[in-house]
């Protein structure tokens, strides 16, 4: 078929999913058409959606009902475009390989299955010259894969820190502006359906784990999955904690920071940390982070998100914005649609890069080097001081501050602060803390980001 | 020559221009070549930089001696990719104009030749069937441009508002922080490289309404031109302007608007006012306006830019960053050149939406509804406030605050507040209220962005 005759056809999508975002999908697509159709230069025609239960009542998503089919492969086969709103690892991502072997587009929000396989996905669409578009799994409606993959494409990206997880972070901000302790915001945030009734892939970061994951791959150019990324959740985050951060002019965030470690990262014997021989290693890590409030990730309130990137010659950037929900998540993926139609309009892909030529080595959390923050409760007594420093030293840790809290009965509280140590090290501190007789307990560690 | 030959011979890249921000183009080109290169699939090759003194010694920029010319049409003949940093109109757009015929695209940072003319270069492109890309136009490093183009395609901005100007803002920041008044703060900020020894086309708006306009086109999918952009600067914001914003829990900041307006800007007489005989209308202005503390904007400080972008699924997202410098200006011209050096590796050029067909009304400034923040001194006697009201009320201006400060001598200084107004009822209120016998004098007017 000739460009002229293929551009007279319409494009045919194929949904596959018709949950919360597929409907949302579904219905922007066929209450825009002329619009989007104007804008693309060609028509788009949804020739299928691919359900469970066809013979549900999905007459508000506008797609007529004869279109709804539970043989998700055989629409795949007669697709240019597909959109996998499934979720999870399978059937998503065979239908994903399937449609790409066959010359289909596609377009996902599946953080998961990007996380756990993403290279081989990265690999199937270029071996079969199509796009895999991916907006919508990392902060929603929040256009940032895209200046990753573009806009900053000749630049060098050194730092992200992100808060791409608006659950934990409207619990988190809870604690902070009322007070409260984890199981009470955790609630208030599922009474408002910002937290699902299993909070668990939110608030022990599996969620923000494969984010990162996602983020990094497209940051450093390289290919980092979710196995690869060291996770934290807030579940150990008190109500003290919060309000010693506070005291510090700081909040606690769950950050998910992807950084280039280039051979400042030394461990306690002085010798180079991690990285690859030529020096350029990355971390890849989810945990809380105590920041000062004067940093712009400080004023996301609710459940916002924002990611922010620095880059050599570009500074600082910051992206905000609602990270999930049906719109904004629909949003992101039919920005996606129109600007792959616009490709196969003008008969391209997408620019893509090679992924495969520029390997980083994701360098292991106890090589990283962090501040911290430690709480712990000790007996009121001379000396102990000198016997918690003594560790500190022995163990390469160097510390920037402490301060002594009131005392509890018997025990005194010890607020510590370190300088930047290898985790490994201040670890190892830890421990050998534990085990002195002087320490009653240690209440809590966060590491601090400023 | 066949697509594979095409791809063996390096992208051949004509710089125009080689001061503060050519000088780093050229310097990230060519240190980063082999990187850019392997990104991209194909060598960059600068091929010449059109300069006026080639003699010039600019070895810092890693460009050989010998490519240094004044001949910029003949460069501009033998070029790929040509980007454009000479600045102003002329010869700048014939250069522009001359390439595109030739076949090249083409990356500019020119915002001045955008805003006057940019629909005829957009169209240039389409017709040549090349690439024009101007992300460093605006907002510098921060990646906005392509957002609204391509991640936000497929939904409904319905509102930009920016800073978009570092210098105001730097101002105006240092006005808010340490009570300084407009001159001083102006001096610091030439002090410091941020203000322009003529600061006019910062502090007067043109720069930020230039702006306005390029955003406004690419937002509405329509041609705005700076002339079509209301424009008022920033040389009348006072100290005690700046003190009563803080009262008031807001901060002032020069603001780019960019507004649909869908048929519910009223006139005086209650019929429409203004917009397409269908309803949607638009309005584009630059001026100061009094925003809450609780704005993610408002906590934009020094001589930052952010961009605040509302859109009907997106909700509302935030760009941020450094809006100007070397470094990041030339950040944004690398990423367009790699992005577009991508494309044509692939034998494309990227996706254009068609502007002819959704050409957009700007609504004059008289029917655009806001609400105002009005200060005045008035004689310090029974009755003054009634006759101040009735002329409100007699313009159909609805008051929502009205505070009477301490009397100063004979004078009594009042600070109003109104709901939302026309622009065109409100002058004719206040232009009313100058004339009463009672009012003293009128200290300022500013917009209140809610």
């Amino acid at each position: 078929m000739s460009e002229t005759d293929k551009q007279a056809q319409p494009l045919r999508v194929a949904l596959l999913g018709c949950g919360v975002v597929g409907s949302a999908v579904a219905r922007l697509l066929t209450e825009n058409s002329p619009d989007l159709s104007a804008r693309v230069g060609r028509r788009l025609e949804i020739i299928g959606v691919a359900v469970r239960r066809p013979d549900k009542d999905r007459s508000g998503t506008g797609v007529d009902a004869s279109l709804f089919t539970t043989d998700a492969a055989g629409l795949v086969a007669r697709a240019d475009v597909v959109i996998e709103v499934i979720g999870g690892i399978e059937p998503a991502r065979s239908l994903i390989l399937a449609a790409m072997k066959n010359g289909a587009s596609v377009v996902t929000a599946n953080k998961s299955l990007l996380a756990e396989d993403g290279p081989r996905l990265y690999q199937a669409a270029q071996d079969c010259d199509v796009d895999l578009y991916y907006e919508a799994s990392v902060a929603g409606a929040i256009p940032l894969l895209r200046p990753l993959r573009e806009s900053l494409v000749g630049d060098d990206v050194h730092r992200i820190l992100g808060i791409v997880n608006g659950t934990t972070n409207y619990v988190l901000d809870k604690m902070d502006t009322t007070g409260a302790g984890f199981a009470d915001a955790v609630e208030q945030a599922q009474a408002l359906g910002y937290a699902e009734a299993d909070p668990t892939a939110d608030v022990e970061g599996f969620d923000a784990a494969a984010k990162a994951a996602i983020l990094a791959s497209l940051a450093f150019h390289t290919r980092v999955s979710a196995k690869d990324v060291y996770r934290e959740g807030i579940t150990e985050i008190s109500a003290a904690d919060i309000k010693a951060a506070r005291e510090m002019d700081c909040v606690v965030k769950l950050l998910a920071i992807c950084e280039r470690i280039q051979g400042d990262g030394v461990d306690s014997k002085g010798s180079r940390a991690g990285g690859d021989p030529d020096g350029g290693g990355i971390s890849v890590r989810v945990h809380p982070a105590m920041i000062p409030r004067s940093h712009p990730l400080a004023g996301v309130r609710e459940a916002f998100n924002a990611v922010f990137v620095e880059a050599v010659s570009a500074g600082s950037l910051m992206f905000y914005g609602r990270g999930a929900g049906q719109l904004p998540t629909a949003s992101a993926i039919v920005g996606d649609i129109i600007d792959l139609a616009m490709h196969q309009a003008k008969g391209g892909t997408s620019p893509r890069m090679n992924f495969g030529s520029l390997k980083k080595t994701v360098v292991p959390m106890g090589e990283v080097k962090t501040q911290f923050y430690l709480r712990l409760d000790v007996k009121d007594q001379p000396g102990v001081l000198a016997s918690i420093t003594k560790v500190f030293g022995d163990c390469g840790v160097s510390i920037s501050a402490v301060t002594q809290k009131e005392a509890t009965g018997e025990s005194v509280e010890l607020v510590i602060f370190t300088h930047g140590v290898t985790e490994a090290d201040f670890q190892r501190a830890v421990t050998g803390i534990r085990e002195l007789p002087v320490v009653v307990g240690v209440q809590s560690l966060i590491r601090v980001h400023v």
